[in-house]
């Protein structure tokens, strides 16, 4: 059987399987957005590699370098955010063709530099290798996170509201306008929802908000999409769960977009993936009081979507007329 | 300008440049086998990536799906070892042809399973991505280190003795076999160098005796042949270096197959790379009897090739027939 047959999910079922190992000093394996680690010290080290692949993740004719090396450290900084946790320190791995220009290495690396120093990342790794084709590059970055404060994907309750950071859509409604030139759209929309798909903004304020509240109960990363992402929130936690698709947040941007390509905004907030935004999980009474505070204090809007049922109730989407239909992952298709 | 005209040293300096911050929790960066952080522990954490692209560092032909698995982790445990470290957790990336067979993948994974299993290794985070052709796998390896027995390139001093473990070469000469197939050797011989190629074994039994004597004053592992990693050492602690061709440690298979491809033996051991052994300094005077400590506690040969000189009396190899010539770097090839 070929990868393309299997598909990312079993793969990576599979390999968990062979890896997988019971050591105390593992708190959180390989199952959720980045590892937990016990190395000795008063808080849990965080650990998480992603890479951006040319001609999947991007085209070279699409992305300056300095973009791609900031959304390089930006998607494993979100994966940091989804736990918990403050980014600490990266190494980047880098695959290059001969013939590329230094310069544009150069300017990948600022790309890292310029992110890592906003969010207090030093880069202190940086293996280069030759590739025979495309550019390749991996992230692997570290962080730490408190015991009593770490968030994972297992936790959610029957009961639990479910919230997002932000809205949704954005970076796939950027990834057709990218796909489609003469779609036209106000310049203030367009340059919006482009800088959602090509440089992301990881919500590490806005974690640091629920974290510290103690009333979330499950956290995630929405890079796939939401639609996929809740699964493994479902899966791990035991749960299932009811999204309402007018609840969902979506810009003005994604609406215009969404109409020009015939996709209801819904589809496009739950399977687009790559918004890099938080999905969470908290009880439903706290919720709106919770969603408040990550607001006033970091001025992203934070939307209860649906609500957290037993397993047995299963996975559900509410469409804007009312009818229940099964919640399918829809997201990024990687194989 | 492009990369194959910079080539890799002088790109890695230039990409240091732009990423270098003096943070007191980065007590090792970006210029060592591997970064040394302090994440609130007692000991240090160190953390080290670096990858396998098909095509450069290996062909699908010619290693097996497992001993790529193990040779993948083997690497990076080998920087590890170089810091004085005891690895702990490892993250493997993957970029993977959708083509490619589950199986071999699978067994790529069993691989890096017994070769963490080997040395203590747990492997806590595994992505995996679609490759538009070859395969390339990063792995990111975490460890720990006591602040006063880290080891680094640092630290060489005039008077030291250089000392290498294990035998130099092996690996290059196995590479011969493999271009050769027609290249005739005693078996034992041939699976002894093929292995040394295939599947290195890091030497972090004999690290721990190294770090544990706090007679060492540097470290470095083999990677890209003694000639080029000597250099590094010199470069990180302001000193020269002679090195004696006829000191060298040297296998009989090496010894064989130099002489069928003509080409001296002692190049192929300070030229050819990817031996995986350790490279390390301390005063001569203590040199011998802390040889004889590894040795007792490990079974592997250590041999004295060299001494460590102030920096304005260069870098020197004595050839076997008595003449000085400039000490080059001779090894990998990264552009």
């Amino acid at each position: 059987m070929r990868l393309s047959d299997l598909g990312q999910f079993p793969l990576i079922e599979r390999l968990t399987r062979i890896v997988a190992s019971a050591r105390p000093d593992v708190v959180v394996g390989i199952s959720d957005d980045a590892a937990a680690l016990d190395l000795g010290g008063e808080e849990l080290v965080l650990a998480k590699v992603d890479s951006q692949v040319e001609g999947v993740h991007f085209r070279r004719d699409r992305i300056p370098p300095h973009s791609l090396g900031r959304r390089s450290l930006a998607i494993v900084l979100s994966d940091i955010a989804a736990m918990g946790g403050r980014p600490t320190h990266a190494l980047a791995s880098l695959a290059l063709p001969a013939d590329l220009e230094v310069a544009w290495v150069e300017d990948l690396y600022r790309g890292l530099r310029e992110e890592g120093d906003r969010f207090g990342v030093a880069i202190v790794g940086g293996h280069t290798a030759r590739s025979p084709v495309g550019i390749l590059i991996d992230v692997c970055l570290l962080g730490r996170v408190s015991r009593a404060r770490i968030l994972t994907r297992a936790g959610a309750r029957p009961g639990d509201a479910v919230l997002v950071t932000g809205s949704l859509g954005d970076a796939a409604a950027g990834l057709a306008l990218l796909d489609n030139p003469r779609l036209h759209l106000p310049a203030a929309e367009r340059e919006f929802l482009l800088a959602r798909h090509l440089t992301p903004t990881p919500r590490l304020p806005e974690s640091a908000v629920i974290a510290a509240s103690a009333l979330a109960t499950a956290m995630i990363d929405l890079s796939d999409g939401l639609a996929s992402d809740i699964g493994h929130v479902c899966n791990r936690s035991g749960v299932g769960v009811k999204l309402y698709a007018d609840r969902l947040p979506i810009s003005v941007a994604v609406g215009r977009v969404s109409e020009r390509i015939g996709r209801a905004p819904w589809d496009l907030a739950l399977g687009g993936g790559e918004d890099y935004e938080l999905c969470f999980t908290a009880p439903a009474a706290a919720a709106p009081a919770l969603a408040e505070r990550v607001t006033a204090e970091t001025s992203t809007p934070v939307t209860v979507v649906g609500e957290i049922l037993p397993a047995p109730a299963g996975r559900w989407l509410v469409l804007p007329d009312g009818r229940e239909v099964p919640l399918e992952a829809q997201g990024w298709r990687h194989f």
